[in-house]
């Protein structure tokens, strides 16, 4: 086992914060130590927070960190902002509050923008998770900035997905986004001091008993994070979906699905990596590009005739 | 040639709004349809649009669209919404007011939304590209909605790239993200009547002044696009940057690139369809699944046995 893995796995943050930015950076060496890693994941439970700019989510992250930590257990965090080139510092707009943190060893936070593309993000927010899991977290939230699509891919790597909302006009149920109403395991109302906040959680009640939801309905959790109101509620909320999805064997499930999505994915990066060495070792695409681009020939057989040229499909073909 | 892509060709517009169904829906026949109609393309101009939700891109298109068939030309109009999971129809908020060209044969207009990821968006907006330039239309405008990463993915379709700004706070210089800033190949003040237009046209200039932009340095045009002032010199740019690609011999580059990730897509896409069919023949993933949820193997080197399993590195190895 490498060193920095075998330093992450005895605590060291500064191993951690190596790790994360060797993941981020897409470094050659991240496939083996992702994999040195791996036997020491699976502990952790993953929690997704997401919800529209201004609804409050740092602070709401705030107070659950404050929690956990009351509870006992060890927490990472990882803000992600789809809609950011940056990472590594303060991307989140109020990450700053969570600077009085720092000094409490069992908290750990980043944050991550996307450098190259979205699917990259989704794909090193997972690696992350794998990190911080490896370092001993108990819990690992994943808060996000919610744009659309991107969030969605990103919650996927959490066991429990909450989605908070806030009174205000802009929020109103009924202009929740389709693919975020599915996502969510728990709906928080943040803000509920504000005015038209029962009639938020009410209309959320509404057309979630409207649904056939199975085994777990989503409940709605009023929360003011500022003052902490709620946040007690929202905690035990969390462990209870937990327990069930625990105890009905979906956990399992979903996991399970998320290891079919990584293993897919490796095996594609390695064959991916084979052909690609090979159609360099033995064949100049560019005059295949030119070809292409003066529509003497198309994408989709050229395709395949590069396939042939490598004897992928074998002898027999 | 299938009978659809022949209707293509000869102009039959419910052939190209058909197509583009398929293209979304992920159709088995998409990549035998894109195929048929390739040497079809590499004929129109494609210009992407993008910039913040109320930046007034619409009514830009609205009148670049005007422009554009007073000078004869046929214009194709793709509007992708990465936020969206609609599409086919208005998703983008004033496309209503687009109603008003569809009575204009030589006029087509398309909404987008994201179905399953952004990735997926990027790829049908390429194909519905292919779709509109086989169609015969001289000029297509892909107008998107900036949120980040997959406005920037979704641009890299175009052979321009329009960046609309508006004088507004919140629109400042200062503000514009990385990502966007290295697309624009022509900057659009838009709204420049209202107050500080000019700030904001000196700022830019200052801006794009200090960096070296290499044979091109991108104009910033003020434009009141309800009003149709500046449309003509925006347009008389655009033109203006098309020339200078393409005796630069920097269109044919952007293009052979283009076609190069086109034909990696294709390679790979055939790749995974066999290696995945081999795989599901031959070898049982359940338990495979189960010992790395379990952490008795990892994804990584389970990878590697399962492509040694259905031989795919060769006897050799």
């Amino acid at each position: 086992m490498q060193q920095l893995v075998s330093d992450l796995v005895q605590g060291n943050r500064r191993a951690a914060a190596r790790l994360i930015s060797q993941i981020e950076n897409d470094d050659p060496e991240k496939r083996e130590l992702l994999k040195d890693l791996y036997p020491y994941t699976g502990n952790a439970y993953v929690i997704g927070v997401t919800g529209a700019p201004g609804s409050g989510k740092s602070s709401l992250v705030d107070c659950l960190l404050q929690k956990i930590r009351a509870d006992g257990l060890k927490v990472g965090v990882i803000g992600v902002d789809p809609t950011s080139p940056f990472s590594g510092g303060a991307i989140l707009g109020d990450r700053i509050r969570m600077q009085e943190h720092a000094l409490d060893q069992d908290i750990f936070i980043r944050s991550m923008g996307t450098r190259g593309s979205l699917g990259g993000l989704a794909r090193a927010t997972r690696e992350a998770v794998q990190v911080l899991d490896a370092f001993g977290k108990d819990i690992i939230l994943i808060e996000t900035v919610g744009v659309g699509q991107s969030e969605v891919d990103i919650v996927k790597t959490a066991d429990t997905t909450m989605v908070v909302l806030t009174p205000a006009a802009g929020d109103s149920v009924q202009t929740i986004k389709a693919g975020i109403m599915e996502i969510a395991d728990i709906f928080v109302v943040n803000k509920a001091d504000l005015p038209g906040s029962e009639k938020t959680v009410t209309e959320l009640n509404l057309m979630l008993d409207m649904k056939d939801m199975g085994e777990w309905r989503p409940p709605v959790h009023p929360v003011v994070s500022v003052r902490g109101e709620g946040i007690k509620e929202l905690w035990d909320a969390l462990l209870e979906h937990r327990r069930v999805m625990e105890e009905s064997g979906k956990l399992y499930e979903i996991r399970k699905e998320r290891v079919r999505r990584e293993l897919t994915e490796q095996v594609e990066y390695l064959v991916k990596d084979r052909i690609w060495n090979q159609v360099k070792a033995q064949i100049s695409l560019d005059s295949l590009l030119e070809n292409i681009v003066l529509r003497r020939k198309d994408p989709y057989s050229t395709a395949n005739e590069v396939l042939e040229e490598i004897n992928f499909f074998g002898e027999g073909q």
